[in-house]
């Protein structure tokens, strides 16, 4: 089954916007095994995206469009894919309800949105949004399967996964040969020792490979194999199997996990309430533990203690220490974690303190130097860390280290693990 | 001259990671008038990878490759290119000497970043590298160049800035057609609003052509002009005047501005202190506040009032408010403003308190309801929002709201502007 991918979008094609729809399209096809997609865009012309939709057509059986549908003078897939089907665009009126009913609390004007986004090519079928208020659109004509979707990322997401992923199963063969991925992650450290430690394993196989992947504060191993349905399964099974026995306690989760998932989910399940204080990560490391729905459970509150006043009025660290030792100390990031535990009266405490940068670096301390604290009713301990990078990698990479230090602390103290690696 | 910029990863082919690189290289040419690029593409395999740089050398004047710089084994950019040119690879004692430095503080092994990244193929010129240890490569022969760039997006970044676009800009002519891009930021209202504003002026010119980019919190004005370097930058001019005049305070900023660096001039512009209280948008608010560089001069701290305990014992809202109006009610908003202000002493204090969902609904108040509040030395006051979208996006929108708020406060009060939009 042959398959396009066309992004609508002349900023696209400028390079003024990132394409994140393309990549997301192209691996959830290749999990279902449609495996070589072309790719290809077009500027915002109603004559230039017919054509292209076109000729897609021809030489294709599937044609996924993103882009287009929302409800400025630009968006043109509407007009465009009326034009390349020689069909008219008529009235849908269940689609002009659901947007009056979406845009109603908004208290402003909806028919901007219905001139718009309540036409559809005739003999096309609507794909309801489930968020936003563009719906996408299915035609079909000889076995050939168009499908328009929204250029925003969520909305472009949910219809995909929901209707089109579906639709094309279906479709396809039961017996087929599929693209199997799953990433394994882990934290704690660099891509070279990681790749130093599995070595043998990555050389071992060709299907499934394994490629890793570094990102700031974490390194990604992506395992992708290739054949039928049974066996990829039971290809990545023993590689993941190999490298979790090879990685131990560096290895903080799978495919969609995030740290601040699977520590939040440590918490919740030992029924332990969190509190945190930050200093160079200013708000992000309470931001990203909110990421998660239902993370009232277990993060109780947090200081973004910027200032030496707020450190030392608010957090009870004591002004000696900010002297003697300075607000990035190991002396500080201690009392900064015991101070927020007894303030916020909570389990366990976290705390950063150091020097995001560019500027702020003092003699000893350069930029990047940053000390994580922890405290919980039997005692409070601290660790030293040097990043690199800019000023939002060090952050990250700030936070990365705490979520990290959070997890190993928790697993160790209420989980007595065996399997952790020296 | 003709172009094509090269990435190489089986991920990117595979659509495991997006690729940010050859949009931002594609837009840096187009401003220096290298308009088309072409694109490509290859797998992480030494005979793929060298044989698509001999195609693409063939068919241009510059070929800029992307990624495979890295340390690991599927870092094969350095072989391929050398396998391509017919060169050996190379020890540069001084590619060597600088990631020793690097990695000195590290106090890890710099045996294997050594092994990779200090070899470059014989004739080449390094780039150094700024930030990480990655060298970049340039090399020219028959009036032809190549060269190879970190994946990183933050180290390709300064590459191309500092050293491949100075080294193009020379080698063009000096009268020569441009592309000149301008954002228009504005915040406060959606798309449609915005559109129905100034579709006289969209209407009216064809170069430079507007287009208008929705993002969450905020529409951007994209003004895209061709033409010789001083036409551009007239066009450019007469229509962001013309913009801006309909448009009034809607706009925050330009390029590279952002809400939380436009509100954090003005609090340093009229040496203002800050503090902030966050329920829903859960440090993010913060985290933005903190990402601008010196944020420390205006930025004094903020509290995280997650649990309605902390945001009694700790902020001083009482439990009758809670009880009576909610967390998420104007009562409350209010109370954590004036609070925050008066815990954390600041000149202004911003609070937000929300449901950002997928759950937390309740009668009267659906997922999305957000109410934003400030307090200052002469009172306090509130506005009550209603957002849709996933709970990241709410916060961000929140986020982006508050941040508004508090500018167009800074402007009534301190700036007196006299060009607010009715």
């Amino acid at each position: 089954m042959k398959c396009e991918i066309m992004t609508i979008g002349t900023e696209l094609l400028l390079g003024l916007i990132n394409d994140s729809n393309a990549p997301y399209i192209a691996r959830k096809l290749a999990e279902i095994g449609i495996i070589s997609s072309k790719k290809s865009s077009a500027i915002d012309d109603v004559d230039v995206i017919s054509e292209q939709i076109k000729t897609a057509v021809k030489q294709n059986d599937i044609l996924i469009i993103t882009g287009g549908l929302g409800s400025t003078h630009d968006d043109l897939t509407r007009e465009a894919l009326a034009k390349a089907l020689s069909k008219e665009l008529v009235f849908q009126p269940k689609i002009a309800a659901s947007i009056e009913q979406k845009v109603k609390c908004l208290e402003r004007p909806v028919s901007g949105l219905i001139q718009k986004q309540a036409y559809l090519p005739e003999g096309s079928e609507p794909i309801m949004p489930a968020i936003g208020t563009a719906p996408g659109i299915r035609f079909e004509r000889n076995r050939k399967a168009i499908f328009a979707l929204p250029g925003v990322f969520s909305e472009m997401k949910l219809m995909l996964e929901e209707e089109v992923i579906p639709f094309l199963k279906n479709r396809l063969p039961k017996k087929r040969k599929i693209v199997l991925i799953r990433a394994i992650k882990t934290a704690g450290e660099g891509e070279l020792l990681i790749e130093e430690r599995i070595k043998e394993i990555i050389d071992k196989y060709s299907n499934p490979s394994i490629s890793i992947l570094p990102y700031p504060g974490e390194v990604h191993l992506q395992i992708v194999a290739e054949g039928y349905q049974n066996e990829t399964k039971a290809l990545v099974a023993r590689v993941e199997g190999e490298l979790g026995e090879s990685l131990g306690n560096l290895v903080y989760g799978y495919d969609e996990d995030t740290l601040e998932k699977v520590a939040g989910d440590l918490l919740k399940k030992h029924e332990l309430k969190i509190s945190l204080v930050e200093s160079c990560t200013g708000g992000m490391l309470s931001n990203r533990m909110t990421n998660t729905p239902g993370s009232s459970a277990y993060f109780w509150g947090g200081v973004v203690a910027y200032s030496n006043e707020i450190k030392r009025k608010l957090i009870g660290v004591s002004g000696q220490d900010l002297l003697k030792h300075g607000a990035v100390s190991a002396q500080v990031a201690l009392a900064m974690a015991e101070g927020g535990r007894h303030l916020m009266q909570t389990d366990v405490s976290l705390s950063v303190t150091g020097i995001a940068g560019p500027t702020g670096e003092t003699e000893g301390k350069p930029v990047g130097l940053v000390f994580i604290g922890l405290a919980w009713r039997e005692g409070s301990f601290c660790e030293r860390f040097q990043f690199f990078g800019t000023r939002e990698e060090i952050k990250t990479k700030a936070s990365q280290a705490a979520l990290n230090l959070l997890r190993l602390f928790l697993l160790d103290t209420f989980e007595k693990t065996g399997s952790e690696v020296s």
